[in-house]
């Protein structure tokens, strides 16, 4: 019990700390977004933590933030993390609860004095979250070499900000992040922690939820033009007003969402997240409107459902035009099985109670497992609220996950012999 | 007709100068903000213009801009005129054609070698477009003792400047500012002319519309309440999504006015002009909303039907909270009865058809009409499209107004005695 409250005490300061507070009640929520000086500090204490456990330290060329255990520079390695920045007025643990467990299953096996047999590396990748220049997971996918530059450099953050100015600004090249894809051989395997953002495991009461697939997004962004003109003067019957075009739209969408989801067993989630209306002055029309559509399931043929429903609905409009731009559709991804049944085995072993789940949101996983088999553990979050000030996980789950993470690590550090699924192409 | 085709002429040169362009002929149509460095500039059109029609010009404490046919410091004033200012992207006739048409008027008499008795004042109000800062007519607000210095102070435009600092940086005093109503004995009456805005001279073929009431806004800013959360993880049926219910009211609102103008015939407009958004990032559930939205009829009780159906509509939904602020909500303005049969009798003499109507839009004649007797004059716009790049006069409706106006102000300056109704109360 003594080394149990131990653990806990030091998770809940580690979790302080690399959050940059004295208490994790913060009702503005955190604000660290990707390639900023917050998620530098961040970056910071994660130097000084891993430093602490005697692990080495080192920022590659995307910005993303290392700590290895590095036992033989020949042997494979095994790389456990998550994320360290927050969308706007976010939560804490989101990302960082899977970096302060990793770090807590180092610190187990560093107190049990184990010896692993291969390199372990806890990873803080950057710039997960989309809230800052409208992609997510930007770290994971340049060192796996997912990055397109033409296509990249010129995102914008809301103060027009360039990602490559953000980049370049970080104390990173551009050229070098551009070119930061690492070896195959470098990895063995990733296993990610994640707070769940969701109700299942709340809802049946489970402390692990061991993901087979996550689902990742369909993004829409549709403008919608008709004709800006003055409030008082233009009669209700004569108006081609974009904003009650999009109103319409915006219904149809989340009801189509709804029926899908009454029909059937796997969730689609459809959602209208951002709006912009033209001129949006108190005396004028809105002529134009900007909608961006985010659409998830880990069946591809749901979110595909929910599109040609908006195709159909935006068709039948005459009075108002609308233009659709597919900024991503890409197909769920499926995670590496023979690590789930690793997990459902040692979870039976530590007595925690699991459940196999999919994953709505995307996650750095999504990128690695399109190189390295690739696991992904959910914990449990309040309500599941997330990407808010009130997103809470207890310090007990981030316990239960690092002890978990600490005995897979051990599991597969063990032996030389890579235990991870072999029918599955990387 | 060698006079008309020169007044033409003139008429066409001068518009074009005051808006500060070569050609009416403006894709990006015309951004003159109210208190700008733009606005200023057509100011000091308006000042070389009334100097070559032989006026004396003269700012005035709210920085609207005058120009004074005075041949009596004892005798009385009557004034006419309009705006300079522009919203963003609008066109080059809202307003400005009320000012051209009023120096084309005075040029006609002063051809003439007409001599009036009483002064004739040309005014162009500052910054009548609610476009900057949220308020609309705030020169002439000034003037007439209507604006309440701590409540304006603080009105932001887009970039978070406020009216105070924007006042100031053009050259006025703001103490000044807020004092600058003027005397009742200043002004004998007020005469507008302005673009229609929309379509019912068009429609009817009239060449002069002479207004009877002006609609005054009512106009509520509405925020809703919902909850952040991650777009991928949170079921459609947990979610409180803001902008969803916010969506609903949009359609509802416009729905409601629709069927309010197909029971009668005074026609109620119901427009959400505004709308923002917040977290507005690609993955999150909108957790907040705020619409404006403005309301507007000559009939108060008709404005009040629409404000109680959005009450009925909120109160329905119980997953969701609103909050609404009644930012404006002011009765429709009466124009002087006299001033009205005048203009009727002088359009047929001049063989000029018209018809008697309201407007639906605020002009500057709105608040002159608290204080003093005052006329608005309408003439066409084509597809009645304003507030937009499209937005177009002909020059010829621009002269058969300066013909009305100027044979109207030597009808009211030819006598000492005043023309206006006495039976109103200013």
């Amino acid at each position: 019990m003594r080394t149990i409250s131990a653990i806990l005490s030091w998770i809940t300061e580690v979790l302080c700390e690399i959050n940059l507070v004295n208490t994790m009640e913060q009702p503005a929520g955190f604000s660290r977004l990707g390639y900023t000086k917050e998620e530098q500090e961040a970056h910071q204490k994660f130097q000084l933590i891993a430093e602490e456990l005697g692990l080495q330290t080192s920022r590659d060329d995307a910005g993303n933030q290392w700590a290895m255990w590095q036992v033989d520079p020949n042997a494979v390695t095994i790389v456990a993390g998550s994320h360290l920045d927050t969308v706007y007025n976010g939560g804490g643990y989101d990302g960082t609860a899977g970096v302060v467990a990793a770090f807590a299953a180092v610190k187990i096996l560093k107190e049990q004095q184990y010896t692993p047999l291969k390199n372990i590396a806890i990873v803080a990748f950057a710039c997960e979250e989309s809230a800052r220049f409208g992609m997510a997971t930007i770290g994971s996918k340049a060192i796996c070499g997912q990055l397109d530059g033409k296509r990249i450099a010129h995102l914008k953050d809301k103060d027009g900000i360039t990602l490559q100015s953000a980049v370049i600004q970080s104390g990173l090249d551009w050229d070098k992040f551009l070119t930061s894809k690492i070896k195959t051989s470098a990895i063995e395997q990733f296993i990610e922690l994640h707070i769940e953002q969701g109700t299942t495991l709340e809802k049946r009461q489970r402390d692990i939820g061991i993901v087979r697939a996550i689902a990742q997004p369909t993004r829409l962004s549709i403008i919608c033009t008709g004709m800006t003109n003055h409030t008082g003067t233009t009669p209700m019957n004569e108006r081609q007003d974009a904003l009650v075009a999009t109103a319409g739209l915006i219904s149809h969408i989340n009801k189509v969402a709804i029926k899908i989801n009454e029909r059937q067993s796997t969730p689609v989630m459809a959602t209208v997240s951002t709006i912009e209306a033209g001129p949006n002055a108190m005396n004028m029309i809105p002529g134009n409107v900007t909608i961006r559509v985010d659409i998830r399931s880990t069946k591809a043929k749901l979110k595909h459902e929910v599109v040609q429903a908006i195709e159909q609905f935006i068709a039948q409009d005459q009075n108002i035009s609308f233009h659709i731009e597919t900024l991503v559709d890409d197909d769920p991804i499926q995670l590496d099985p023979h690590i789930q049944n690793t997990f459902l085995r040692l979870c039976k072993e530590l007595n925690f109670s699991s459940i196999v789940m999919d994953s709505g949101a995307g996650h750095d996983a999504m990128n690695m497992a399109a190189r390295w088999p690739s696991g992904l553990l959910f914990i449990p979050c309040r309500d599941g609220i997330s990407h808010h000030p009130q997103e809470y996980t207890e310090v007990q789950s981030i316990r239960n996950g690092a002890q978990l993470l600490a005995t897979y690590l051990k599991e597969v550090t063990g032996t030389m012999h890579t235990q991870a699924s072999l029918q599955q192409n990387y």
